[in-house]
């Protein structure tokens, strides 16, 4: 037995800006503390139908199949892919960031041959791409793409793309980690057959779920298989049986993690969601305009940003992990840092949920203003927050 | 969007002595409810190695690769097999509840050629049964087994099998998802080289993470490795590379369960794990006097009950639905129904981690006095309570 004596949880006070999680609503801390209810009592399997009602009205979406999955985002990833993904089975996938990278190696752990469309980071793939490659493939299952590359901050167009795959007969799957809850996602308008998001990015819940949804199409692909899903865990065709009407037991429902989603959810439908989508719109231009009235450059050109994740070039000199290090220590604001090619050259702020509010981004603009001097990086106090207040009052 | 208003979150209050989910210390709920850090804050990495610490514990082992799996405790399940068991392994499987079932199901996905062990649910299996099969086997890759099976009530011995395993150079895989920290475990002494729990039972936190422990054999199979692990999300490789010192990013993890985790285990640890194991067994056998005072069957002889759960034979002419659904509706009292075979003849009472406690066990009898005269089975009030009382404070 360790003689170590572990000390009262006190965790430092935290302004999260990164790529998520972002700082939870006090109504969703408190739902978190509610006492458990077991996951067959028939007051929970209530709790979870108007779960799942507010995660249809949150995908914009009519699909009977639409669960949270009991893992993180990378659960739901894994979940939309495996169900539908059998050996052999052609996936094209858009990979500009990580996300599309993993996409790619999880279709390829579950036995597809992988057609990746690669190009530069920070931009968005051409329609046209899609449509090269497509047209030179005998039969394609899925064509996969990242709605927002949170390693990059890039928004892909989704409709056009979703056309090409129908057209191809192929199921149009899109990974809505970044996007849900935060900029506009229709499924079923864009004709997406499997969509996933994350709980932690502007759902506004902690990390730990991932909302999924299946088209009739793509819950068709499940009934017609040719082998049982590898995993167990993530196999909707037994998950559907527990969160649908036969409430057939899988495995114990993570009972304190939906008691927030439910909650997260209940905020988005009072917000409205397009208030809300509209509001991380207004607060992403302030943060971009204060960053580049300080001189700044942001990496993705304005007609492709995600409003929920802003990647903003390290300038000359100046030290990543120092002015990182001192956001967290002397201001209590964490950012991310760049991921892949971007490591050490990016950092990535994220406005999501929450967090998406003024006096963050006045705060981290301000904090920024005294920390970039001191790297060599001149910037006149203020200039950053009064460009960022300025765009926010007019945006 | 839909019209349909939900409401606050206002569960009834219960007292949750099923299978699991057992009702939460106030503390455990308290630091659900904290802030969030995010997950390479370095306050976070210090709350993971603390978390690790105490995991190591409660397993009762000195290995390295101890880590919670970003699931519940079937997911727990699949990471332990999935990450050494490759196609055309032989894998044999004690099958004697749902959750052995459920082992050898998952196991058969991955591609292992299953051995099950099947016989009478509610009798541990021998270990000459083991002996038997193995000895007739060629080359044996995990040896696995349930410790407590939940479905049944059955508390497998587990050291002469562990013995039975080295011997034939066989990875030894013990389910301990309603046994860890509230039943003796010994993961190094009994030589299991891999290990898992559920935090949701006797651990004492939510649903939602599944403690899992590899020996330094286990770990080593996971380095030659001939494929790759086919779950990406449950691929240890991956994932010790977040928990152990290299902290590179795999998924975003659960902050709000780590939190609960780590609470519930510094609850542990001040209890004492000895003392906790105690309090399991003295309450359990305040439970068995009660019940059989007041003339019911225990389905699993004395010597053979894991003290967490209780499987009752529900008495002839008793509906079980009436009375399940009067205790929960009208005590707030929640136990478990059957699961296979002792579905609709059996129930299942939980005592694990804080729900633990004499006036549970108090309000359970005395509401089941009151409720079976109801369906023509006789009870004497009080003499199923007197009894409870006078075995707990005489074991």
């Amino acid at each position: 037995m360790s003689q170590k004596t572990v000390g009262e949880l006190n965790p430092p006070g935290r302004i999260l800006l990164g790529p998520g999680p972002a700082t939870l609503h006090p109504r969703v801390l408190h739902a978190l503390s509610t006492p458990l209810l077991g996951h067959l009592d028939p007051a929970f399997l209530e709790l979870m139908d108007e779960t799942v009602t507010l995660l249809r009205d949150t995908f914009r979406t009519e699909n009977q199949l639409t669960i949270p999955i009991s893992g993180t985002g990378s659960a739901g990833m894994e979940a939309a892919i495996c169900n539908v993904v059998e050996p052999g089975d052609t996936v094209v996938v858009g990979v500009k960031g990580v996300f599309g990278q993993r996409m790619a190696e999880v279709a390829s752990r579950y036995g597809a041959n992988v057609v990746p469309l690669e190009g530069e980071w920070g931009r968005p793939i051409e329609p046209e791409e899609f449509e090269r490659v497509l047209k030179g493939l005998p039969k394609v299952k899925v064509v996969a793409v990242v709605h927002a590359e949170t390693s990059t901050g890039v928004l892909q167009p989704l409709e056009e793309i979703g056309r090409l795959a129908r057209d191809k007969d192929a199921l149009f799957l899109v990974d809505a980690v970044t996007s849900l809850g935060g900029v506009d996602t229709r499924v079923d308008e864009w004709g997406i057959d499997i969509c996933y998001g994350g709980t932690q990015k502007c759902i506004g819940a902690p990390p730990g779920l991932s909302p999924l949804t299946f088209s009739r199409r793509a819950a068709g692909v499940l009934d017609s298989r040719k082998s049982k899903v590898t995993s167990w865990y993530l196999d909707l065709s037994l998950l559907q049986m527990y969160w649908g009407g036969d409430r057939v037991y899988h495995h114990t429902a993570p009972i304190s993690m939906i008691y927030s989603l439910r909650e997260a959810l209940r905020i988005i439908q009072e917000e409205g969601l397009k208030e809300r989508i509209e509001r991380h719109r207004r607060h992403a231009v302030g943060l971009w305009a204060g960053l580049e009235a300080m001189g700044l450059k942001l990496l993705v050109p304005a007609e492709y940003r995600a409003t929920p994740i802003t990647t903003v070039q390290i300038p000359e000199g100046v030290d990543d992990a120092a002015v990182r290090g001192a956001l967290l220590q002397d201001f209590g604001i964490e950012i991310g840092g760049g991921l892949g090619p971007f490591k050490g050259t990016a950092w990535r702020i994220g406005l999501m949920g929450y967090s998406s509010r003024p006096e963050n981004i006045i705060a981290l603009l301000n904090a920024l203003e005294q920390l970039l001097p001191k790297q060599g990086f001149e910037v006149a106090r203020a200039v950053g927050i009064v460009a960022a207040e300025t765009a926010m009052s007019g945006a």
